[in-house]
């Protein structure tokens, strides 16, 4: 906060622990329902868009979202993934009908199209275990349901995410580095390229990549005797 | 259940929704405490896996999970991963000292060796999407964070993902097709053979996969110019 705020940036922050962040998707989410028989939650989430019908936790967070410029999910990384609290603020703030939904609204035309996130994580690992051949597996594949499925798919632009490995080995100076790493790269941030990704185009009508493209993420392959 | 206990097993299902589950992970998750000052959860659990103080609602699961011969997580797909209340199961049931932990419990050596896990799951989106060159990503890789990060690295051995493909766009015929198939699954699910994975004893002291080691996951790949 401190860093971007000497920058010249407005910061704004949802600490979900702070604020008893419900993490639960539930019929109560919505001050009316269209199908009040059973909960079809993203058709809620549709009409509410329309209608500004979630209730006032939900609706906080959408407008911090859509007045950002950037994103950033900060967190210990647990089960290669967020902790639940923030699972559930992804659940219930990345709606249909403002983040995603019909007529193509996704990727890179997506809602959110023109911001830019990042991950910023702590974890026990070492670097190596992240890498393409470790033992947890290559990080972009460890992270692309949270930088392709959520960030991307809401039409977020996705920088490289910042990582402070083996944090609870290192001792005070090794943690005082990783901050100076992190204030580093947060000076630089609005200078940073954005991680390849491929724009919906680059899909055929059978939503596979067309001939000729060539993958250029951790997720998209050519399986072997495809072009 | 009814096909799983014709085929004579016993089923337990935890409801985490019915159960009204907590997902969120707290000090409070500890009938004593060992770092009162400060949480650091994991050694929490650390303790309490060895003192046996977790709540009630945590032991009870921890106990149904070293019963099981096979975990089934069944859930509708919410940004390419489950929703966070039984992300919030994941965070506080797959607990160290128990699941995973010192002495190199993890992978082919974790808590849960011997059992098995399969992904059960709906989703909106049309198969193609989920192929390696679909415009989601390949599903392994989706999944990469559950099947290998979770499953994997708590010793459990993964079955093939049962998935209910672009459910909210079918009829009810197509859903009974549905259902048919996941029972003809289960009813063979002890003759299923397990997805592949590394053993600890593929990877070298850095923790990258032996020279000579073919990888054979989703997830871990040699970068160019490696053996």
């Amino acid at each position: 906060m401190q860093t971007l705020e000497s920058c010249g940036h407005d910061v704004v922050v949802s600490d979900l622990y702070e604020m008893n962040f419900k993490p639960v998707a539930t019929g109560e989410d919505f001050t009316e329902r269209r199908f009040p028989d059973a909960l079809q939650y993203d058709r809620e989430q549709k009409q509410s868009s329309q209608r500004r019908t979630f209730t006032p936790d939900i609706q906080a967070e959408i407008d911090k979202l859509l007045a950002c410029d950037l994103l950033i999910l900060q967190f210990p990384l647990w089960w290669f993934s967020v902790p639940a609290i923030m699972k559930g603020w992804i659940d219930r703030v990345f709606v249909n009908g403002t983040v995603y939904g019909a007529g193509g609204m996704r990727f890179d035309n997506g809602g959110l199209k023109g911001r830019k996130a990042m991950l910023a994580f702590t974890t026990g690992c070492f670097p190596g275990m992240m890498d393409a051949d470790g033992l947890l597996g290559q990080r972009d594949v460890i992270l692309w349901h949270l930088q392709h499925g959520t960030f991307g798919y809401g039409g977020l632009q996705v920088l490289q995410p910042f990582v402070g490995f083996s944090i609870q080995y290192t001792d005070e100076a090794q943690r005082h580095a990783c901050l100076d790493a992190y204030e580093k790269r947060l000076r630089q941030i609005e200078q940073e390229e954005v991680m390849p990704s491929h724009p919906m185009s680059d899909f055929d009508a059978d939503w596979r990549l067309k001939p000729g493209i060539v993958p250029r993420t951790a997720g998209h392959r050519r399986t072997p005797g495809q072009g």
